[in-house]
């Protein structure tokens, strides 16, 4: 079966001028090839009215489905809807729940709607309507000769928003899609060569296509199989592939799965046990607690910047052992009453974090309810890098605790 | 004088599906904007022959340079010089000096050049030979049509070296450019709608382009002049903009500055002062000492997640007052001996951090010196636009109270 062609379009001269990174475009990527489409071509250009015409006019004429982003705000920089009326013949006209929405959004805030807001309720005559629950500006969607075309607003959060609560559930009634089965295993703490070598002992049929997604401690290995793969041989696979990668794995499933991170990861196995969690963060600085904000098991983090900063919150001093200074980490921990705390001690000072050929041996500190646990780790990279593996390893511990897996150290 | 205009023109499997994101385009649109041409389209296409011969003639009647990534390989999926060749008609031919380059990078690495590397010192007729000192793949300029195409590799460290050191020089020969100059106004705190709306007040001349950027509670004004435009005009025109925005501009640049984020000019303002300071954040969520680590000025956070933890850590009740309340968390903060404390008081529960349509009214709170300030904001949206926001309000505080703005409201 034919798959349908798909075109990715991104609108901003901040994009084309290589002020910002375009991530819509790869993110959408991703998600279209998941479902089943052939992605063609991604096209970007600046904000100007007959460029714009023109590239939608070309890609009508090639694509079943294009995906667009930017160019819905209200400013006279932002001109999507004029162009699609330009370039397919569809006068602009005011939908009124969309002005509705527009305007609600300003009143929750307690303020007036501007009047340039009025333009982001203009749609293309026979437009349907994508509410924006996440922000100002409504998205929609129409045919223009051959193609469906898509309009979302430019900012991540809300298109990302948009495409999982409407336009993945219309794509799928859309278009005929067979989509290949892809399943992830999710790995921390092994770097991709490392993956591939204990990767090369599994032998893979040739129609199975084995993927890597390196993103930090945290790594994706990917493996392929056709729609009509035998259910299974692909579970024998898979069963494989895990096994030879080892307790690095966290976590095994499809891409469709959201949330398949480490942090959401231990943050269900602490919802199902209704526990809580209290941190103190070193080298991660703050990385840790804002991956754990918002979530019903969080109880509260101390960010430290450095030794000097341990000295001034927990009076620990650099002579102190390590049973010695944990303990009065986790007593105060335990004093806010959560039922987990989880700590970084390391000595080190700010010139070491930002040095990327300086490392930094980081105790990584489990208190629980049956004893307290740990393991250490030397951490190198400059100082995003540092603070990601810190970020991901303090979750890892929590992580292998919860799963009771082998090996834990206790203190 | 009208700019030259250039396209990006990405090849590769990888980008069309998403696979990795293409940095290429974005560091090659800045280095080319800098350099004074206009860049009206970025384009990416898959490893397919024909799309790529298509490609280069549509761009070769429209733009005056394209600069292309990618396919430069040795492997079946590398189309680059045989789409040239065909878009064009210009037939194959062997590079006996590419051929040379080839083979000793293999004899430099102890090895025997495999014969499908031969691929690459095939150009078509007419090229001129770039010369890769850092890889394998060499890269390749002509004429096709009205438009000057130059061929790089697409690992981004061979793509810059050669840039910078065949590429560049030869465009600033070859064309006649004359830069335009960008200035920024950086905003926070007002959206875009209420940027156009105070900034319709001014006039500005036809030849000066106004854009927006919107990056959630910081925003930026762009203002483009063209190379030539008279410089007291210009300063007076940037001058009447900054003045119709208000005190909301922190910040006024041009493009090529670094660091023109709210944190950073607020941290240069700290470090000069040699002053420190401690951080007591709730609805930000950590995003407030994330942004702090690293600094020397940074002196430690604590992360409440709700008003219960304002109560566990501080023995915040929530009938206390406003200034009780602050009071306790400056007298603990001051404890740890920095100069400045910077504290969000509010009082809600996770529900009401995500839910989209709740509100929640934070009061920040500066303590300083010379006493006790404070600025209440009601902030909306989802859980991540409220952690922003509250993000940029807690650093714009401290701003407004190190640029000594007026407004300020004593506690």
């Amino acid at each position: 079966m034919q798959r349908p062609v798909a075109e990715i379009f991104s609108q901003g001269d901040e994009v084309v001028t290589g002020e910002i990174m375009d991530t819509n475009s790869a993110w959408l990527s991703r998600e279209l090839t998941d479902l089943g489409f052939d992605i063609t071509r991604h096209t970007a250009v600046g904000d100007r009215l007959e460029a714009l015409v023109d590239l939608l006019r070309e890609i009508s004429g090639r694509a079943d489905l294009c995906m667009c982003t930017g160019g819905l705000g209200p400013t006279c920089d932002d001109l999507t809807a004029e162009a699609v009326s330009l370039a397919f013949g569809l006068p602009l006209e005011l939908d009124a729940d969309a002005l509705a929405q527009v305007e609600s959004y300003f009143t929750r805030l307690g303020r007036t709607m501007p009047e340039v807001n009025k333009k982001q309720a203009l749609f293309p005559r026979g437009s349907e309507r994508l509410d924006n629950l996440w922000g100002t500006a409504p998205g929609f969607a129409l045919q223009g000769g051959g193609c469906r075309f898509v309009f979302m607003p430019g900012v991540p959060s809300e298109m990302k928003a948009m495409f999982r609560r409407w336009i993945e559930p219309d794509l799928r009634c859309r278009f005929r899609l067979s989509p290949a089965r892809l399943v992830v295993l999710n790995t921390v703490g092994l770097g991709e060569s490392s993956l591939q070598e204990r990767l090369n002992q599994v032998v893979l049929p040739s129609e199975v296509k084995l993927g890597f997604r390196a993103a930090g401690p945290e790594n994706q290995v990917k493996l392929l199989f056709p729609a009509t793969f035998p259910e299974t041989e692909l579970d024998d696979i898979v069963k494989r592939a895990a096994d030879a990668i080892g307790d690095a794995v966290f976590a095994i499933g499809g891409s469709e799965e959201p949330d398949s991170d480490l942090a959401s990861v231990v943050g269900r196995e602490l919802a199902a046990r209704r526990s809580t969690i209290s941190i103190v963060e070193t080298v991660s600085g703050g990385k840790l607690a804002s991956r754990c904000a918002g979530q019903p098991w969080f109880h509260g983090a101390v960010v430290i910047p450095d030794s000097a900063g341990l000295h001034r919150y927990f009076g620990m001093a650099p002579w102190d052992d390590l049973v010695r200074a944990s303990t009065r980490i986790v007593l105060d921990s335990r004093e806010q009453g959560a039922d987990y705390a989880l700590a970084q001690i390391a000595h080190y000072d700010g010139d070491q974090l930002h040095d990327e050929a300086g490392t930094v041996e980081v105790h990584f500190i489990l208190s629980a309810l049956d004893g307290v646990w740990r393991q250490t780790r030397l951490i190198a990279g400059d100082i995003e890098r540092k603070r990601s593996t810190a970020t991901a390893l303090s979750f890892d511990l929590l992580r292998r605790y919860l799963q009771k897996k082998p090996g834990l150290h206790a203190l």
